[in-house]
């Protein structure tokens, strides 16, 4: 079956037709900071038409960066973007504007299903996947299935399981979140208050991951510190998702993974001595798909029978 | 039916007969530290067959203080404590000691099924369980079922997510683990390293939770940095809970509950303020069986079909 994929993230949206484990094709499109969510359906709506009368799809699968409640296809809550989001009605939306079904979840947990039935993680069964972005996505299967939780919302926050106790306020209401600690959006901030910052390397330019790292590489010590920073904080997520989920593998995605020569060894070894797991070790490994894991997401998520884990 | 069960801790031992919700009797029998399995066995099987000779039990529930497998009825890792365990075959004891079948738990599982079955968590599904005490049980049941995972240690670990990133050596191998930093264990050693310590009233005397939360309440400075320091622990332990596996109510039971007054409303505050949670909010509940809860627990452990989430 051919099913249109929506990918819509806090900046640009990515629109697919996907028939199984290909995508036929895919176009994005820019959006502009702090659109109410009805503007980003209208802007995404040609694109979709456009797949739609080329490839003839059956369904639409969503993947919204925020909490959804895929079985009313509903937006729970979101933090910061999008904050008309919960009231939309995305179903009639489709029936309507397409006479298409809609499937929704959550962004993350799409790509780890992606990466699950065409990528890194196929043929696993229990898996965390962490994507290390703007902001940081955590999501757990268990026995081959989402964990989904009373309210949705179980093993979707990897990101906002705190690992620090003295720690900055996160988007997401809670303190020293793994993404208010070492995400794209609060790298910049960190960095900003770290000791010696203004002497660095850093300082004349703008603080991303891809400087910090390169920075870091060059000798700078504000540079390594926060590098090191960052990876104490992604192992101690990584410790808590194993704690808590008990998987084999931990998949590690999104654009910060430019740096996983530095960063899976880390983790793999953080994982090796902290983590409690008596029969082995948990495997780390990249993800495969990039940008395209939650776009083959959907073909799972209409094909199969994804049974909640309660 | 009547069960035997037995709840074996680092430092002691109960033993009962449990028929439905009721203890018909028990015994507790005092256990010298560093003791192997074996000998602990040898020390409990006399009570039993006190107990069994009375009441005609048809299995033996047994809830151990260490990682196990329930499927294979095997004690997969311990810290610190009963380091011949993972050797022992409890199936086989039971059979030729008593004749009976036995059933494996983790004892904080145990306590968590106690209290969902006759205690604070009747009626719920979606739970979970603290237990603060000389270490941190953390335990979660999602749709009425314990959470056991793929080696079947998730879901049990919630005093071993960690809560900060520089902390102590945790005796499961982590970092900072809620355990490591707030627990009866720890406690003394983080006091005793507490800036001040030395001339604050706890100095003298031992340092106990009952202790330190007294001198809080009389005004010592250092036992009131201390009880906000554990309060916090407590805290981003109950946050990563939530977040982890999205639960309508947790419960916390442990000795250092005789100071419930002071923790439950701080938690319920804490989990209100900082927990992601747009469905409502988490009601936070003093557990209700003290140490019968493991004792009540084998009761569901064998009447009731417990189905794995994996």
């Amino acid at each position: 079956m051919t099913v249109l994929a929506v990918d819509l993230g806090g900046t640009h949206a990515t629109c697919a037709a996907v028939e199984g484990r290909k995508i036929l094709a895919s176009e994005t499109v820019n959006l502009p900071q702090s659109l109410p969510l009805a503007a980003a359906l209208a802007a995404i709506a040609p694109p979709l038409h456009k797949l739609h009368s080329t490839w003839t799809a059956e369904g639409i699968g969503f993947g919204f960066c925020g909490l959804v409640d895929p079985n009313r296809a509903r937006i729970t809550s979101t933090n910061g973007k999008y904050t008309d989001a919960v009231g939309v009605d995305l179903t009639s939306w489709a029936r309507e504007e397409f006479g298409l079904p809609l499937r929704l979840e959550n962004d993350a947990r799409l790509a780890l299903l992606g990466e699950w039935y065409a990528g890194a993680a196929r043929g696993e069964t229990d898996i965390v996947m962490f994507t290390l972005g703007t902001g940081i996505g955590g999501v757990a299967m268990m026995g081959g299935h989402l964990v989904r939780g009373k309210h949705q919302q179980a093993g979707v926050l990897g990101g906002h399981i705190p690992v620090t106790l003295i720690g900055r306020r996160c988007t997401c209401g809670g303190v020293g979140c793994a993404e208010s600690e070492a995400s794209g959006w609060s790298l910049p901030l960190i960095a900003e208050s770290w000791p010696g910052f203004a002497d660095s390397a850093l300082a004349p330019g703008k603080v991303t991951f891809e400087n910090v790292f390169a920075w870091a590489a060059k000798g700078d010590k504000v540079a390594q510190q926060l590098v090191d920073h960052c990876l104490r904080v992604w192992g101690a997520a990584a410790v808590a998702a194993v704690h808590a989920f008990d998987p084999d593998l931990l998949v590690y995605g999104g654009g910060v993974m430019k740096s996983a020569a530095v960063i899976l060894p880390y983790v793999q070894d953080y994982v090796r001595q902290n983590a409690w797991t008596p029969w082995g070790t948990v495997r780390v490994t990249a993800a495969l798909l990039g940008n395209d894991a939650a776009l083959l997401g959907v073909t799972p998520l209409f094909e199969q029978e994804l049974s909640v884990v309660r």
